[in-house]
């Protein structure tokens, strides 16, 4: 792409940087941003560095919060025995979406995964493993997605806090509520078979 | 969406109010930009102010750019009495991307529009009217999309500059270099066999 002014070319590629987003889309992006009261592209610039400055985690819990202990962690109402573990602050708001959790969360900021460059050390590893030894928490509930990576990081996870007799479980893998069986891929169904439910618990809920 | 930051939440707010962004698109972005170096947030954030900030227009052709006069206008051997009338920068980009064009272009910034509040007014059609009536152009080609808003446009300039006795046409349209016509538009295929044109030109290029 050949532009007629530096300026525009140096904004279309760092909003490019972005993930999922080409040059055409970012070209897009500037445009519109242009075609705007220039206050909006100062909301926009400001929000963003002053996230990216005064970000702040959760002493406990590490979810991005504005306060030392998030919302989650200071209402005395939610167990602290009982630990979540998820990757991002996406999942947390997706758990906390369904009304059904009243435990604490351990957001670990990522996955273990050796080709990006991710080890135990770059994740919030540690801090778990220093709550379950002190025996604040009782229980973890793995909820990282089901891939290698996800695997790999429970399973590291699993042999640090196993000694203390800890109690872990994964979020239960099957069919989605709703889906068809036909259009399952053969490990969900594989495993929602193995690891069927007693008739009278699926009345629950 | 409920946020555990209001940081986090106005950052999210205001990146989806660019176009084709939504609320998930723009948390997902935010966090890329959280694991990234400070630094890309703040080379994002002043390349956007900059150039909304510092943004000129060519005063010939009013395409954007970072001179008085942009590359186009103040190159010699580019005809000056010829003027492609286009809508944005992308055309100009995209018609300069085929190397077929060798004259000037004229940039609208929009098209006439009433439903969203775009007058001929608040488009650069008045400057275009000017230089045909003294002369300096010769030929006009609308580049216009082919909708409502972009005929309508067309027609409104054709007839401000009609009198002054001036060449007008519009770009060819017809079935795309490669496609078949069983998948073609009916109005599209209708066009391009009464707009047909010699055998001898289609060897040409």
């Amino acid at each position: 792409m050949e532009f007629s002014s530096k300026l525009l070319e140096n904004a279309v590629y760092e909003i490019s940087q972005l993930p999922g987003i080409g040059k055409r889309t970012a070209l897009r992006l500037v445009l519109h941003l242009l075609r705007q009261p220039k206050e909006q592209t100062e909301r926009l610039s400001f929000a963003l560095q002053n996230l990216r400055n005064e970000i702040r985690y959760c002493k406990n819990c590490y979810n991005i919060s504005d306060v030392e202990w998030c919302e989650i962690c200071a209402n005395p109402k939610r167990e602290e025995s009982l630990v979540c573990v998820v990757e991002d602050i996406r999942d947390v708001m997706a758990i906390e979406n369904t009304g059904q959790y009243t435990g604490h969360y351990h957001v670990l900021g990522g996955k273990i995964s050796p080709l990006d460059g991710i080890g135990p050390g770059e994740l919030n590893i540690e801090p778990l493993v220093r709550k379950v030894e002190k025996g604040v928490v009782k229980e973890i509930i793995f909820a990282l997605s089901s891939t290698m990576e996800g695997d790999t990081t429970n399973f590291y996870i699993y042999k640090q806090v196993h000694p203390y007799g800890v109690k872990t479980s994964t979020i239960a893998r099957g069919i989605a509520v709703g889906d068809e069986l036909e259009y399952a891929d053969e490990v969900t169904l594989g495993r929602s078979i193995l690891n069927r439910i007693p008739f009278e618990n699926s009345l629950k809920s």
